[in-house]
């Protein structure tokens, strides 16, 4: 089965991504994964050394020292990129993001949205106002048994929502750390937020993601475990949806040992669902007398998967589902859409953190999640 | 290896527990499992053809119609009862308690201590003025994996405790049940409260067994989601610890399709641990490197095994240990007292159920938790 | 739910079983967990000092130090015992059922049925010439998932049986070991053979319980992998059915670090099943297209659970289903025969020993198994 | 972290994998997943048209309807490939491989090595005249843990060897299925063999990869379940190492409902080693105290990882670890080649399968493995 057609692979540039970084390494592989897309500019960091020396590493055609000049120049260009993936800290992720909306150039942008609920605002009107469209990567929901998971909820398997608890535990930050990665995600100046933005919104996104509901309000208690830190590593919030359904959010980059803590449950009127990213490819739905089906992507109907069941993908693979499903969408296919999210996802997650630090402010007092 | 020793078995009364219950049976054979207990005499139930009858088919030697009556003469017989299991409706712990304590004889009684936390300081003077023992089953606290928990805890194998989350989730609850163990756990005057004494309680304790500490303050929702129910079927508990750690309870009774849904774990400055009912010879201490140890019942050290390691032992077994150490202390033996609940965790039990309420009524504020 | 029934408990004998031994304690829990049986007398071991000291701390009323002697005097007493367990090594088995079969008094016998197969066809002959009924303590097979296993496949939910495995994988033999349990099953006088005797036999009589079928050739390999060691600590056996099914055995007592590994796995012409003593409350059945039911006890039909799905039981409580069963039959319900196993499962044991070691001296030729 | 560096992708071609093929989609996201490769060439189907249709899907630049013309082509071109992968029916593999190694072009061939011993002696002979190289993708061997498992058995952890059981089991082909990938896999012209080549040469490859040792005899039964099949979809081997080692191999395309049944078990006089498919980044280390190490990448030292330890990697990434290898290999650094499958697997492989033929036919006797 060829995914990406015969059609020429799309040429994409790249924000941020240089040497040291995690999330541009995964942004290059999930666009390439399927053909779908061919890197060939950047501006790979503000330093324009740095820069230089990642884009020869990587073998671009075209490295720029600055993103505003990348934006003017690729529009100019009848070969010029047609998208581009920010990959740089939250508070660039909105004047870059601008930049290219302006040139007329799709944008896939790393979460969360911005460092702050002003920046996004502001985003959100650029999105508007552009003819080129906003993708935000919250990779998890391209899973494809979190697909199959929303399809299951949807199709009313479970009833009526009631219970809701959804996790990303993390351990990487259980004490100082002073990676490049670590540092600008523990800087409140660059980041925004701790915990609650960096794994917080992929877990509040994907429960909204599966469930089709959003909180709207939160409790939430909010921690700096290590001395040192300025910004939250440990967020426990308590989650009301409009329709009575109760839940839980749990996101720490303190609770030591753990990886790929992230896991969704869901509890119904007649059913029960479970999903772990660390066996990504397996949906538990549990009836009312207690009985599990195992389902695996031989049950996946939303067409996400490269080989057959059994053939175990993960990380990479749905994250590429993502840039696919964008090349497809760039091509035409708007029917990918409504599964990729975008400007709505990153609103929604900046509403999150923002009434989560009021909550917490308030020693935890019911705060309504605003848009 | 023989546990009960040749000593002759202990003459044990009952108290509740006749045709139809659940929690009865369950003691009358965690009583025998090892020997160390005959049972004699009971007062079966409340309604006295129900408990002639009940205690016919169990061979009881006495049958009583009423507990006080029991007691009395229980204590002028030469070969009357040391010891009597409660195992009534929450509302009726703390009057039959009082008589036997009064009477000297010995008290095992079924968990939550009391419906009120007025009954339970009650009790606990009657406690203190006699010259009786008094246990609480709380059963979970024996399993062999969670007394080597609390072992590796206590040797500062975690390091500094900073995250706590204890589960215990059920779905039998679901919808209106009719059954007589739900017409009475769902009653507020025979229960005092929903899924947050039933099984809200055992979370509590089994986290403070493990931990050896109790949460200062809790800010907790509570709902009754099946629209009939007068007390509550879910609480979700935010939790603060003397210490500075932090932590979540959430117990429920909609939690459709659970069996056995108790889980605890915990996050340390050094590592992490992990325990599941549905596994319960499996103890899982993960170290800040992210590589996980399961530990089983070859590594407990507290001598609560009745066949090696790979012979499945669970819930009955960890309730016959109960018995067992229960039987020892009476037998003049008080090593296994500091690891035998009683008053005091029955007393930090009603505390968390009344903090909880409190909390609760006052839209999630944190309450102090006061014994 | 009272399992026993008011009915007073059976007297029951015990011959072996004395101190430092491990099946011994493990009868007695199983049969005085339900109430079902009494132990009032034993032969609890050959050397009389240890006999005499291990029934005093059983609190034995009647101490033997012959099991003839036990034998013809327990016949005679009123209140004789009317069962007796024989948990002594494997060779003595025959002498002692002989002679309390000849004395009318019921026999429960730990497994495997004999040292040869020539004792085992001896007592075939006194157990048709008794009055009284022979019983083999093959205690997986009443596991409440394996009844329902049974139950699954005799309804014909695999299809037609293609592929069997079956494994009892342990690893406490890895060394020398010189524990008196090591001891006797190491010593071929005693124990008649090794692995495949001691664990084999339970694999060979789990799969053809779960099955109703038994294969009729076997190819084996046997090893002794201790040096000093003078019976197999491991087999490995291709299994030939009459239907066409083919299957493999895999029994070892080197396979280091293995604790409770015993396993089934079937797979049919419309569904596989599987089941895992490490998990032995699941069975797990799995479709032509991959997905997986995990049942629970709440789908056992047969009855064999003493608390709701949810509270795990295991292997005591097995045991113990074992023995309520047999009180059962010897009260005169002959509804449990059919899932008791007895004399045929011992000799079919017996036939599969005497073929794996003839296949075995054979280079693993392909060797009928002739009961 | 940058895996491939910034030399210019590798020219790749393509012999088979046109439509409707599984393993040439996958190859060819293996080949670009790190850009280390970029494919330009093939001759993807023995029908002109067809090859052109796929070459025209995947917007190939040179398509070939011929391979000794594609070899012959390339070979003269200055931008030529300089590797070919190899994707057809076993029964091609050879003549392709030959025409390439003699044009000089790198080959990746899939596996089996061959359909008959004859053919991959003459391709051995062919492998060692050409300046060019020959890999063969045993892709399992890739993944990261099974680089740390060979690593850990190397290093002695397990003491000396006693117990292999590797298992490949799929349940694809329960009943007759007629897609192309099941026709020429069940044609023994074609195939040369059924599921013990198909899948059975992985599993092989897999227990020598991890434990550097071979077995010198098997004893096989193999069967062909379904009614119409021509080749054996069972079978199920017994093995001897020369080291005193025994094992057992299982291959199934019958073990129903089973998807990625793929399994490594080692024991040793030290430990024991576990790994399976379905959880591939966890490597499961026993002690004789039967605790066990639960070893994720963070563990892994052969630094075969695109993400952190928590992000899952799967199939894909194993095979594009192959592939990595390959042009780290092809590049001048020869470090990978010892963990690079090549001929010699696949003569080992084919000697297998030889063995195992011939040894069913022998009705199961122990045959020895020549190469």
């Amino acid at each position: 089965m060829s995914r990406a057609g015969g059609s020429a692979p799309i040429p994409l540039g790249m924000v941020g991504g240089g040497e040291g970084a995690f999330i541009g390494a995964v942004h290059r592989i999930a666009a390439r994964m399927d053909g779908a897309f061919t890197l060939v500019a950047g501006a790979l960091s503000s330093d324009p050394a740095r820069a230089e020396r990642s884009a020869e590493a990587l073998g671009l055609a075209r490295s720029y020292g600055d993103y505003r000049q990348m934006a003017e120049a690729e529009a100019a260009r009848e070969d010029g990129i047609k998208a581009v993936s920010i990959v740089t800290p939250n508070h660039l992720h909105v004047p870059v993001a601008k930049a290219f909306l302006e040139a007329g150039i799709h944008v896939i942008c790393d979460k969360p949205l911005a460092a702050t609920q002003d920046q996004a605002s502001d985003l959100a009107q650029a999105v508007k106002a552009s003819r080129a469209r906003f993708f935000l990567t919250h990779n998890y929901c391209a899973h494809p048994m979190i697909r199959e998971a929303r399809a299951v909820v949807a199709e009313g398997a479970l009833g009526d929502l009631r219970l809701v608890q959804v996790e990303y535990l993390q351990g990487w930050l259980s004490e100082e750390v002073d990676s490049k990665q670590a540092l600008w995600r523990t800087d409140p100046a660059q980041s925004g937020a701790g915990a609650v933005g960096d794994i917080g919104t992929h877990a509040w996104q994907l429960a909204a993601f599966v469930t089709c509901q959003t909180p709207s309000h939160v409790a939430a208690d909010m921690t700096s475990f290590v001395p040192s830190r300025r910004v939250d590593d440990d967020i426990r919030a308590a989650l009301r949806y409009p329709s009575g359904a109760k839940g839980g959010l749990w996101a720490s980059q303190v609770a030591i040992g753990q990886e790929g803590g992230l896991s969704l449950r869901l509890f119904g009127t007649r059913a029960a669902l479970e999903w772990r990213l660390t066996e990504p490819e397996i949906l538990t739905v549990t009836g009312a007398d207690g009985q599990a089906q195992r389902l695996t992507r031989a049950r996946d109907r939303s067409g996400s998967s490269r080989t057959p069941p059994g053939h175990p993908e993960g990380y990479l693979e749905a994250f590429a589902n993502l840039y696919l499903d964008i090349a497809r969408v760039i091509g035409g296919d708007l029917g990918p859409l409504d599964r990729l999210p975008g400007i709505e996802d990153g609103l929604s997650g900046m509403a999150f953190i923002a009434a989560a630090q009021r909550s917490a402010a308030a020693d935890g007092a019911w705060t309504e999640v605003v848009t």
